[in-house]
């Protein structure tokens, strides 16, 4: 997973706008990263910008399921949906907390938690539907 | 509108990576924009990225509510559900179009739709709630 | 359409509860039908219901795709977002306009619009995504 | 809380539907029920209508609301969104657990997952997004 973490947050690609995200923990079909909140993340109203949240539900959730079961190839995604819950300002860290809930023939189904990590308030919940891969 | 799409794709915080999308026409609620799919919004399968398509749904529906109505003052999201209906690879042109479909006293409700510019062919679906500013 | 029509309203089952829905028009992947909003369709504020709204959305739907293409099978549904942007009181007339997006090899994308037959308001809009049957 | 219960599930309107949940635990935010599939909650196929689903999510999360901090009034809903993971044959006793995951000023944001109680997998997962009466 720490490989994967690394290609993903290392890449030129969009992948690469959560390079700052940190692997804190993970396997199985889970994975925990944090954040801080800087001004790259940020909207106008200088909070966590919905794009970006939306990115780390997408690829923290895609980490998780590649670690499911000793390896599950992800697809393209197939709706995502995101619940904002509280704004988070700069400087804030921010856990990212992926979980895999089913994995069926065709689709998995992953669930995503956005946390602040001093006070534990629920800042956005992702649900993120995917193609499994061949 | 100009203006506003200026200031916003030309940010430093994470508005910044719409930068590249081109205004084509809209107000009273409406922004339709362009933009070629390259490799800074890219997923690893050298597709536009969810997280990407995410930022687009968010930002272009932003800037729709500000033109309506000469002026409604955007606040926080409260919900994104984003359907991914067909991939976009790279060099793909999508045309971004989006609408304000409800200005109650409290939430605007925008749905998006992102479609290639050759085909026509949806790529993807959203549906935005926001709050209203003050 | 009339016959999986006549079928689905006439069941015992929970595609009972629109029974009081008339099929207007449809064919090719759409279906529109009307419905008068009644106190079996309401919860305690004697509007129509979410859930009742959301039941409109799925069964609606899923004839419009059994339309496509001659005759498309349906199979499980994936995921369904709905938005509800005005309350539909008692005794309104609403529209429920379904349409088929995209049907893949494996999932069909679907888009309906609830409105108030009087005023052409938006009442809601659900984004249905089903597995396709065998 | 069980009072409320008592009068939703009695009720004339699209309130009756889930008529035969049974309230198992709850307050302080939370409620838990079950309920045995049954014909009239099924859909063609047998298993539990994803209208009825959705219905489950809608109200047992709004009694949840209802709970909460000793009372808080639910208005209308904003949005819904709900993943299907697996169906639930005819005869499966489901639980379905709501819970409040933050109350703001003019919103509710709940969550509620839908087991089978036997092997405890996964049927369906919502989120509720309401505004809050006055």
């Amino acid at each position: 997973m720490r490989q994967i973490f690394h290609i993903v947050t290392k890449a030129k690609n969009f992948d690469r706008v959560i390079g700052k995200a940190k692997l804190i923990d993970g396997g199985n079909g889970r994975c925990i990263c944090e954040m801080k909140v800087e001004e790259e993340h940020e909207n106008r109203g200088q909070t966590l910008h919905g794009g970006m949240t939306a990115t780390l539900v997408d690829n923290i959730s895609t980490i998780a399921l590649m670690s499911y079961n000793d390896g599950t190839p992800p697809g393209v995604s197939v709706n995502m949906n995101i619940s904002y819950l509280k704004a988070a300002p700069s400087n804030t860290t921010i856990v990212i907390d992926a979980r895999t809930l089913r994995v069926g023939k065709r689709l998995a189904y992953l669930s995503v938690d956005v946390t602040n990590k001093e006070t534990s308030e629920l800042i956005a919940q992702g649900q993120h539907t995917k193609f499994i891969g061949s």
